[in-house]
């Protein structure tokens, strides 16, 4: 049996302490948040367990062997390295810390002691995300061509992020998982419509080797709710809408071919483009119903139990914290085009 | 009775002279196009009509009061200075030239031997455009925070220009139109998937005084075709869908007061954000179906008969080369920040 | 404080005890199902509470003040009998009873014992419902054409009661509570696709008085979920989504005129035909989200504490059972007209 | 050469002549129209072309091979007659005729003579009907359970007919063509709520052999446009909505298995239902875009230059006409059964 201690009990965190008290072969033993009026919740909800402002003697109780670390993540840093020193596994919300350096420093403390880390990471999860994932690996949508996001809706304004460390890392989670792609470069622009140094519009875009190009259109202000992907390759293009019950995933047999081996006295090839349009078929593979996080904290018990590296372990977490920092300073810088590697 | 001679009659040249044609006092009298078959076809559908396939006896022809010019852009400045010279007006495909310093050349022509110059931005003319435009002009939206465009489909790939110069002219035109304000600076990215120099996916910010934000998502890789504007304002905000027939226009009383002026003991204000979101009823304006191109071309003889100047004359046209042409310098530089004025 | 026990703890047993026990005022003292691991989930989730398999104990126990019955219709009159004759309220799942002599004879025992009957129309509390409540209330619509309902999807099958006693209900209950009009006859045609005797679509047409027709549609084996609600009025019309999550009403500025006071040289008039179109803006109120049930509940309490009579009473159940019933005898009938009152 | 007369050039007839005139192997010779107006239009769009206001010349004139009657159904029966009396073949708008008798008339004259007769069931001949006949010709469907189709919009209202021959031949013509079979029986309710004697709301069901229903949902008076057939069959089920550009037909692996042969301990077979449901992917086949109206004037020139029967010959048109009268009959007695055959 697994113990787990839950340090934040605000908004995310009875889902985390629910779906691990609902893993076979983990229990919620200790819950802690500085706010009284959540740890009242908390024991309210959780009769057995013990509850406690402080966090430091969970951090270090014999008795814990995962923390997941549910609080703002500018305090990821200090819980997860007291958590890691104490021989602790951790389960951490994202995006994984405030810097490039706080997160290079938690894998380099975790492997030194083979602890696991995963970072929450929960779409991955998701059946749409996984069906999508399956798509790619199976060459079904050839080399990718781009991946096109968008995330909006009214606020919710957060108070000490912008709406780029609100939103995005949902949707560079998903584009680290599905493209495995190191990217090159980063450019970022955007606007603080209400305080000057928290965005509430923001467009990124991410160039990756070979010509792939991600972009991610994430907005406070949105009167509508939009969460949609575009994902263009090769041989098929997807739009996966994520806020449809059914046909999540549509799948599109339509592209473009290159021509150069056909021997046409086309329009095209007069225009010099020798490029074909293909428009066939259209397919909504069926995506499975799961609870994502039931899913997620299942895996991470068994990965501890195996002594398997998390899909979404420290590294991916550093992955996305890469891209975000680069996005802060290519916003800073007015647009910058910002290096990465 | 004006007479008009239409330059160019392959794809939209014939619905230009169409319109002409079937406006109340103007006619057109010559059509020429270098292509024999686009020329038979002019001369199969308008039998009394003189079709030629240089265009320069046109320009020059003494019966003719208007030059229509619906020919390629890099065409378009030789063909409007020898139409101005010789005393026409013109009525001028979009984007209005190739450069700054063409359309300023035109420009100082035209207005030195008091012709007129429409730019043929036909969006200006159908009803979701004046009904935003209404909106926006009677205050109902407030103070703008945002213009965010999407405009996707598969192809159609350009012979000589890029997504750009092929889809942004239309949400530049319109983006000049309702906004009615100078950018001060724009940022573009964007990559070519089949030939080095012409990009196929595009994105691009442009920063106006004031907060104010827009951006261009263009894309001739989409699998599915999308045509949504959403703009944000201080009282309300729209979803302009333009491939709907019925509600392209979508207004929603919702958005974000500031708080400061309250004495509020919420979690906004513990949060120091002193904001507040509003989320009430939606409302679909009634727009108006017309063919745009006969409401542009009825009101550019109008112009013409009343020597007014048109709302899309060449300082229309030339606000949109200049971006045009700052998204040009942007893409070259890998995303920098082209500052305009 | 009132005391509160339910009857079957199946489906929607759960959900009614969790409302009434959140309701202030109201809390669920025993529960009985005669399923065994029913009554253990009931027992988890209600620690403190009496659990029983035989309800017969629940229905005369001196502390229990409200019996709800949250069991298949075909055991609603003899739970329901038995309570009202120990002196409890009843709270009843829809629909009320198997026949309209069981629905008189509850209302009788009840009335004649002043017991308030509440039968769980739970749409009625919706903020949908009570949206389109108002507007017809207030005159918006202005007189009632139709009433026209489309509610199908795949499954689920019922041990004993057809497509049109597991979907129709709900409909009836709605429209009755809507158009507050004692219908003068009912036809209804459908077919049984895998076992003879029980309908799996079905087509019901309802005549009121003053050329009110409504229509409800029920399948159970649509590939695709529709729940949508046509209602024509003289002034308005209206179109109900209950999928969507947002503007799941919109209103229609739209409508046929009547032109015999105008003195018109039309087509129409022509025609014969003396009527014209009206097409205007569409308009989406905001519809409060509440749960329904919760809602519902408190009502009920009230109605007890303040010996208020539910809109939701014994007699709205009655109505549609007297609907139902005679959608009985006219689909075994082939289809016949058959007449109510 | 063929020669083609037209009988009416109102709203549909320019239509017919325009097809007709670029159909190779096919020609206009004369149009006619007892509407002055119309009859110059004719003459505008159609120089060389006879025009008359009274058709018999037409009907008898030497050099006209086939007649295209285009007038409302009360004068079909009279002119077709003339026409085939002088040895025309006919192609005729739907409905074929205003009553059975006068169909098989007509039938019997053109047999006679061995004359072709067309009735212009144009949705035989979209790529969408043409696909969904593959997709069930295939068995792709499998078994048919329902044909379910709702034609609903605002107006327009005839001069002499109701919203059933107005709108529901469309979709009898489809159904005939698709389910290939004879009707049993037919019942039908409505309401005329400006007009007594014309419904403008009618609902109608049709009995096949074998458990197939069909069902169809026609109104004049909804706010907003709807073209939405569903088909549910025994191995998969479709969607048709005719208003959207793409993905028009969707096809969804979704049904109902009957578990007889297997030994199932499931909830299903405690309940006796021995039923699962199956829900995989959805499919959405390209359907190719076509002028369907030009597709059937050629293939009208092929029946006739091969001597073929069409597939919408007049028994397709009778077979309409049988049912349109069976609903009328229906509507007058009420709703009342009416049986076929």
């Amino acid at each position: 049996m697994i113990n787990v201690g839950i340090v934040g009990f605000g908004y995310w965190g009875p889902n985390v302490a629910r779906n691990f008290n609902t893993t076979p072969g983990a229990r919620v033993v200790a819950i802690s948040d500085a706010d009284e009026k959540s740890l009242q919740r908390a024991a309210a909800s959780y009769p057995g367990v013990r509850t406690e402002r402080e966090c430091d003697r969970l951090l270090s109780a014999k008795d814990i062997d995962v923390v997941a670390v549910v609080t703002p993540v500018s305090s990821h840093f200090e819980i997860a390295r007291k958590a890691l020193a104490n021989g602790k596994h951790i389960f951490i919300e994202k995006p994984f810390t405030a810097s490039v350096a706080e997160a290079e420093k938690l894998i380099e403390l975790a492997e030194r002691r083979n602890l696991k880390i995963m970072v929450d990471h929960t779409f991955l999860f998701t059946g749409a995300v996984k069906k999508i994932k399956e798509l790619i690996d199976d060459g079904i949508l050839g080399d990718l061509y781009y991946f096109d996001s968008i995330r909006v809706n009214l606020g919710l304004f957060q108070k000490d992020v912008n709406v780029v460390w609100d939103l995005a890392p949902h949707d560079l989670s998903i584009m680290d998982h599905l493209l495995r792609m190191d990217p090159v470069a980063v450019t970022a622009t955007g606007i603080a419509h209400f305080r000057n140094d928290l965005e509430d519009v923001a467009y990124i875009t991410i160039y990756f080797p070979g010509n792939v190009i991600a972009h991610l259109n994430v907005n406070w202000l949105s009167p509508v709710k939009i969460r949609t992907t575009l994902i263009g390759g090769q041989k098929k293009m997807l739009v996966w809408n994520d806020l449809v019950s059914d046909e999540k995933i549509r799948v599109y047999d339509k592209g473009v071919d290159g021509l150069d081996s056909l021997n046409l006295e086309s329009k095209e090839k007069a225009y010099g483009l020798r490029l074909s349009y293909r428009s066939g078929d259209m397919w909504a593979p069926r995506v499975t119903q799961v609870e994502a996080l039931q899913g997620e904290t299942s895996y991470f018990i068994d990965c501890i139990n195996n002594n398997v590296t998390p899909k979404n372990d420290g590294h991916a977490g550093l992955r996305v914290v890469r891209i975000l920092e680069a996005i802060k300073k290519s916003l800073a810088g007015g647009g910058v085009l910002v290096r990465l590697n």
